[in-house]
């Protein structure tokens, strides 16, 4: 499928500046980009190559000036990242949208499906299930009795949705995450054995939740463990039972949560970062990748370390760390 | 389904206080009850929820002393949270046990098969599988070939558990988890590449053990790694070809053992632990999140740190290292 | 299958000393081989157990000196851990290879398959796919549109391929493991929500490159995440959008790549490492388990620590963190 310079800039209400009817079939990056691609110009520090890129077209924000002339057709908008991001979207939309049950997926007689909804080959979706419209299942997904599933959610091949789920609109679960996954909960016994105890509750995902590929969030022992709205999760992370992530709250890779921890809205959270259960983290706090956390956290700190306090704070004892050698030098000196 | 106070008392051989007919159908904590659900009150900080809760039917321990009138109808036991904890085993018992073969899953000729158990739709059992009596495979579980699974084990949906692995009685393995995967073992060769060395042995998990999702245990080279009775791993645990767990043993979530370590019975390990390869790990050592060990541990050690050493020395060595930038100042000033 | 000493030492051009009629069925470890194995002496840690095996035949290299009379049979090779290594391989070759489309497997009529192919129960493979000779998909594997694998690939049982990945020649992808999901990025709005950015680039893994259980490798937002030839990482790795990996860098488990990070060739990387994004990474590093990486490293450096510095350094400033409480008692005793 080619686009003229034209057409994308109408539907980007852009303006040409150049060749019209340049032509594009792929998407590049501005440094990489061969004829016939089409690239955006957004960050100062890629400037340089809007001199010398062999893109077709490039997206280019209104305002930019520029000091030598270029080879490429130019689109002028207000904001080119944003305006390339639209058209991404647009493209990928258009492009993977699936709909249709394939015959070989398991549907219970019982599920209650709506409009335009996609199942792909050999998912399984058991009792009692309530999807959606526009729902996308891709094959080989596991979707547990009585799960209900928002309006275009994308659950990704190979993940798997335990029973009693809840999953608000447009959430996208990618391959090989488990949600409702039980919790850890053992009683100690006298003979020191350990006895478990049933986890009987759910998970409950709010609207616009991402969730990346492998990850687990483990189901309430009692009660639900629960992502707010906007909830973005990179992958392998972990989130234990009765945990509570608030609204918009962004974890990166690897990181996990013990069990009943609330975590407040808007944070940002490193990769590999561990958090303690039972603890209570506040609004838009930041924490540093690999960070241990075994206290409350208030409103807005910025965290790292092991156990985890004020980042400037640590920064700055780790440089005497770092230089513990020389200072024990000089004292042996001076005895 | 609905159960009176009178019945629930019967079952635990407790002591009906208040309304006997009083009738719940569902579970809940005992600060989030409502009308028709049944609760507990086992931990002293939860006290004061005892005098405004909305549960219908609340188990509480025999000697708790009520310092005022309470609307719910009382359950007096021995030990209520225990009781709690029959309850929720029941029920789920009763509720979740499935029996029978999906038609759509495939089953090996050459599979043998205890009484009463459940392969899901789209489940793999392979060549000389042997399965226990009352054996639970959900959906989309592979089983390969030579494995040998005990009676009364749960796989639920999408784990792996590859060929010559060996399953005790009464384990749990959780979703996403693959277990006999190879082990991690190349040899350098003179022009920088690395040869795989093929990985032989097998996995053993003995009686009791429980897995959580998306957890690795990697096959030995040689012999097995074996989970001795009891273990109970947490989700994304990682442990390497050849590693031996003692019995008991329980390890919090995303944590790593290396190749050929031999852990004590009765430990205690936490989340994001990593323990290098070739250690020997002493019995009831308890490591904090975190943890980097590199070394032997004795017997009943607490430790942390990467590396790791003894806890309280550790908490010690880091209210310094806190304090760090104090300390430097005032010798720069006494300097 | 039993095989003699005699046959043995033909396959591997080595010579018998003691009984070549010896037959052996099984392989075993030196310290717990039984009568009808075959083990093999390299590690002279482990040269007392030639004396007591009870191993019916031994590997043994042509220039250890005997200091006492063996049971064993042995046979005399140049590197005895290397023959043993190619008895395996060929061992596992023989047993292991699997060959054949099974019924219950799902291959979309567009895709393009060489000779000697396996396709296991319930593998889904996708339009437009390419295999190679002799590739190997295990049961339940998604290979997704558009992706390409090369001769003699093994893809183990639950992995998922997604659309687009390029995979070389001789590449094994171990079960669980997610190859092309979306990588983690997203645009802060105004609102304080974050909108995703689509990701339409791809993952190419070169030939030879191994990757363990569970691991994630993310596709690029735009162009490739890259794998170079020999890359072999271990399990529940998570690799960010457009990484490149350099030539026979070898991974250990639950190690993360944040996104557009360069790592060099022939790197040694422990477990737990945590690398930040947009880095480079040079040749031949090393990395100690559980360093946070938060800079451009230099060829052949090794490091350790969160921020990771020079391993030497890290190494005696620990010691000192360790002695930190001693230091401030011996200063408040100066005051």
């Amino acid at each position: 499928m080619k686009f003229t310079a034209q057409q994308i800039a109408t539907q980007l209400k852009g303006t040409v500046e150049g060749d019209p009817s340049a032509a594009v079939g792929e998407l590049a990056k501005i440094e990489e980009a061969q004829p016939g691609s089409l690239t955006f110009l957004a960050n100062h520090k890629y400037a340089p190559f809007i001199y010398k890129t062999k893109a077709s077209v490039v997206i280019i924000n209104k305002d930019f000036v520029l000091e030598q002339s270029v080879e490429s057709t130019l689109i002028r908008v207000k904001d080119a990242y944003s305006a390339f991001t639209d058209l991404l979207d647009f493209y990928q939309k258009a492009t993977q949208k699936r709909v249709g049950i394939a015959p070989s997926s398991f549907v219970d007689d019982s599920v209650q499906m709506g409009t335009d909804c996609y199942v792909g080959t050999q998912a399984v979706i058991e009792q009692q299930v309530v999807l959606g419209n526009g729902v996308q299942i891709y094959p080989q997904v596991f979707v547990g009795e009585n799960v209900s599933i928002g309006d275009d959610c994308i659950l990704y091949p190979g993940c798997q949705i335990l029973a009693g789920t809840q999953i608000g609109k447009g959430c996208i679960i990618h391959s090989g995450t488990v949600i409702g996954s039980d919790g850890f909960g053992f009683a100690p016994q006298e003979d020191g054995s350990n006895r478990k105890i049933p986890q009987t509750g759910n998970v409950i995902l709010e609207d616009g939740v991402e969730v990346g590929a492998n990850s687990t969030i483990d189901r309430a022992t009692l009660g639900s463990t629960i992502l707010r709205k906007g909830v973005k999760l990179d992958n392998q992370i972990q989130i234990a039972h009765n945990v509570e992530v608030g609204a918009h709250t962004v974890i990166a890779a690897q990181s996990g949560i013990a069990g009943s921890t609330k975590i407040g809205k808007h944070c940002v959270i490193g990769g590999q970062v561990g958090i303690g259960g039972h603890l209570t983290i506040g609004d838009y706090v930041k924490m540093q990748g690999q960070s241990g956390v075994t206290s409350n956290i208030a409103d807005q700190a910025k965290i790292q370390g092991t156990p985890a306090f004020d980042y400037t704070r640590y920064a700055k004892s780790y440089v005497h760390f770092r230089n513990l050698p020389k200072l024990i030098k000089k004292l042996d000196k001076n005895d």
